[in-house]
């Protein structure tokens, strides 16, 4: 509980209808996008501007109360959970773009604003900001931010952190800071901008984004190539690659995910394939009719079984909705859906997805695998139920064989959902414990009394999931 | 004058010939790229890998002996004058390329080699490495990566922090880690690969570079353009940005860089023209050629008085290297060059055009103006002679005149090369107070004891530039 005379500090503060300590409120703050995850905060509050923010963040400072800052909550790393109860400071009524500038091709945005709202208004400005988290629609620019989130079209164009280029954030002790600008280059001191990208709410708050906008490719093609043999999907990888072709989106589904994808779009998807790529390039319409040429070559020489190429937008937006729901999809197979982020370099795909079959036959656990597979990015996808900890408990055991095994191949623990909860028991088998020793350093010098989303990202030895029921 | 033992332990972990105090050395190693500042170290030391690198920051940090550690000096921002003594470290015995991976597209290299050549090698395998420093011929890979360095095709590609995707580095104490890898996506902790990129030696010393390699342009054109009206110049550059067209590079001369520049390269260029945009746009054939036409009648409805396409990859080569030599051309009219580093939001070109003429004007100094519009990254040069005082303060004067009105006109102090001693009693007024204050909190985690390249970045209050001579 917290002291009176902050609450009303903070009632003061936001308005007494935007601060709320009501049960059912902090019910509704207490978990997020990842399963089996839960812990009540003190408080929840909804600032209108960054003078709020920072007002709020003195006070908590002062109090020494943890705030836990989150959009939509849709991250799946535990990011957002108050495992140290304090006040959730939720970010969506700060959701306004405030300015598009043509002539420098920036936008400048509050946190707030839901991705794909963002993403509509700008393409009907005719102009293109390639991030898209599959939670697009759910999740805001402000935790993509965060997170660094990634996309189906991060193999061309990146991910989050090459489209922040400023930031104004506030830091633990209230202060105001203002980070790049609406320019492509500054070297003036050390990249606070793309340090803050990813830092999960642990070092600052983003109240304003200025964010890189780019021309929108003038036409696209999408490809779905199919096979009976996991190995050729995977070569396919790698040789397109190597043809100095970089496709825009080069996603990967196994067999499994291919069934629960087919069950819930109705596509009418090759049931007995054992792998497919969904592959789109876009651009200038001569290179991509091009690109696409030599793609499906390689793809026959690699001996798919089928490739087809959509032949209208709409089937290709069907297939690419499709590849997006494939989280929805696996979770409505069983009570619980483990998701994880395992990366790899782009050429050991192959060994990765049968490393994570073998593991999954050694704990008896079904585990599906689908992602970004031209980013070596896979996303094996555990379905299990909380309320028979046994079975999750295997499951626990096959990620952490399975995070092991990324390490093990030069890979990385996550490649776009962050640290948070999850995973940061084992930030220390990516960067080694003076890795780790440098990130705490960074962590004490923006936030001394580790106020800002305390217990995420750095673990003490022991890993540790708070079990509950959501079934 | 270092320890007799401290050298003894230096000399038995690089080898008799490997460091050295002699004065010629000391000398040598006592100033770099940037006129006017000169300071002797105490030792200088050539390791052979990171072993040896660990080895010897272990002792520094015992000792506590201040470390610069350089690879040609040919920085432009007194990044590598050891203003505080002590050890400078050249890593140009590391200049290897250790791996080149043509499924995954990276390259992993050694700090100590040199761009130029590093390039030369990548193209020949038919790849691409975008970063093109002006300094390339002479710079290295790792002094490329502290100062984040830049180039002529920064606007399309982007600049170094963009490809650099994994590091090995030695902390002040002597330990290694290792950040990032072959890998498109990693977010497991703080992005400490993006961090170091830019940091100027101030952070680790960087060991190890894995860099991301990309498909080669298929085709190339190249344009000049040629305005009696500065403002003309400068709207093409924004109305090609929002025609949607992101040139390879866009590169701006004013008047007496022309004047000097053709004297130097004989290129027969109009010496009574305002200002010439260098244009190049690369990519597949037929795009490049309706981009490059598209941008020719930008040009012409702008009012440019000639416009020339290049018409053969040598004459484009000529035209490209001419405007590369402006610095070593001004470099020739009088003893020093000073050469800044200011940066617009690329919209502002002209109004920053003007006011460097006007606050030239007004401290009556010589200042020519080049760089890279599209970036909004411009290189006023003055031309003085450090052996007159008074117009050295003169100098000055109009630079400090000339970094506000950057930061007014929502701009950076500096675009690519760097705040080193030179601008680091302006980095304030880029990102404030707390700003600063957050960067030192990083410095101090780090390196407690402020050894690596100590006075670089974080000003004392009042500026300090040693002047000597050089003419």
């Amino acid at each position: 509980m917290l002291d009176q005379a902050l609450t009303r500090q903070l009632r003061r503060i936001v308005g007494e209808t935007h601060y709320r300590d009501d049960q059912e409120a902090l019910v509704a703050h207490s978990y997020d996008g990842t399963p089996m995850l839960q812990s009540l905060p003190d408080g929840v509050i909804y600032p209108e501007n960054t003078r709020q923010v920072a007002e709020i963040m003195k006070e908590l400072a002062a109090h020494r109360v943890p705030l836990v800052t989150r959009g939509s909550g849709s991250n799946l790393c535990g990011g957002t959970v108050p495992v140290q109860g304090g006040v959730v400071m939720v970010m969506h009524r700060m959701n306004r773009i405030l300015d598009i500038d043509l002539e420098n091709l920036t936008a400048v945005v509050q946190p707030g604003i839901i991705t794909a709202e963002f993403i509509t208004h700008i393409e009907s400005l005719g102009l293109f900001y390639p991030p898209d988290p599959s939670s697009m629609r759910i999740s805001t620019i402000g935790g993509n931010i965060a997170e660094c989130s990634g996309g189906l079209r991060g193999l061309k164009y990146g991910t989050t952190k090459d489209y922040v280029i400023g930031l104004e954030a506030v830091l633990a002790n209230g202060e105001i800071i203002r980070t790049g600008g609406k320019l492509m280059k500054d070297v003036a001191g050390y990249d606070l901008t793309k340090l803050l990208v990813g830092s999960e709410g642990t070092l600052a708050v983003i109240t304003e984004a200025t964010l890189k906008l780019v021309p929108p490719p003038k036409s696209k093609k999408t490809m779905l190539a199919m096979y009976k043999d996991l190995y050729g999907a995977a070569r396919t990888v790698s040789r397109i690659i190597e043809a100095k072709i970089i496709p825009a989106t080069l996603e990967f589904m196994d067999n499994p995910t291919i069934r629960v994808v087919d069950d819930f779009a109705k596509l009418g998807l090759p049931r007995d394939m054992e792998a497919i790529l969904l592959i789109e390039q876009d651009g200038d319409p001569e290179p991509v009719e091009r690109d696409m040429e030599r793609i499906r070559e390689i793809c026959e020489s690699e001996r798919a079984d089928r490739v087809e190429v959509a032949q209208s937008r709409e089937h290709a937006e069907k297939l690419l909705t499709a590849r997006r729901s494939a989280f929805t999809a696996l979770a409505r197979l069983r009570p619980t859906t483990i998701l994880e982020d395992a990366t790899v370099p782009r050429s050991r795909i192959a060994d990765m997805v049968l490393r994570i079959n073998d593991i999954a036959r050694k704990y008896d656990v079904s585990i599906a695998t689908f992602g970004h597979a031209g980013d070596g990015n896979l996303h094996p996808t555990a379905t299990t139920d909380a309320r028979d900890p046994e079975e999750v408990h295997r499951v626990e055991q096959a990620f952490e064989e399975i995070f092991e095994a990324a390490i093990e191949m030069g890979g990385t623990i996550t490649g776009e959902h962050g640290v948070g909860l999850v995973k940061a028991p084992f930030l220390e088998w990516k960067i080694g414990r003076a890795g780790v020793d440098v990130m705490r350093g960074i962590k004490q010098a923006f936030d001394p009394h580790n106020l800002l989303n305390p217990g995420k990202m750095f673990a003490k030895e022991t890993r540790k999931r708070v079990v509950i029921n959501r079934g």
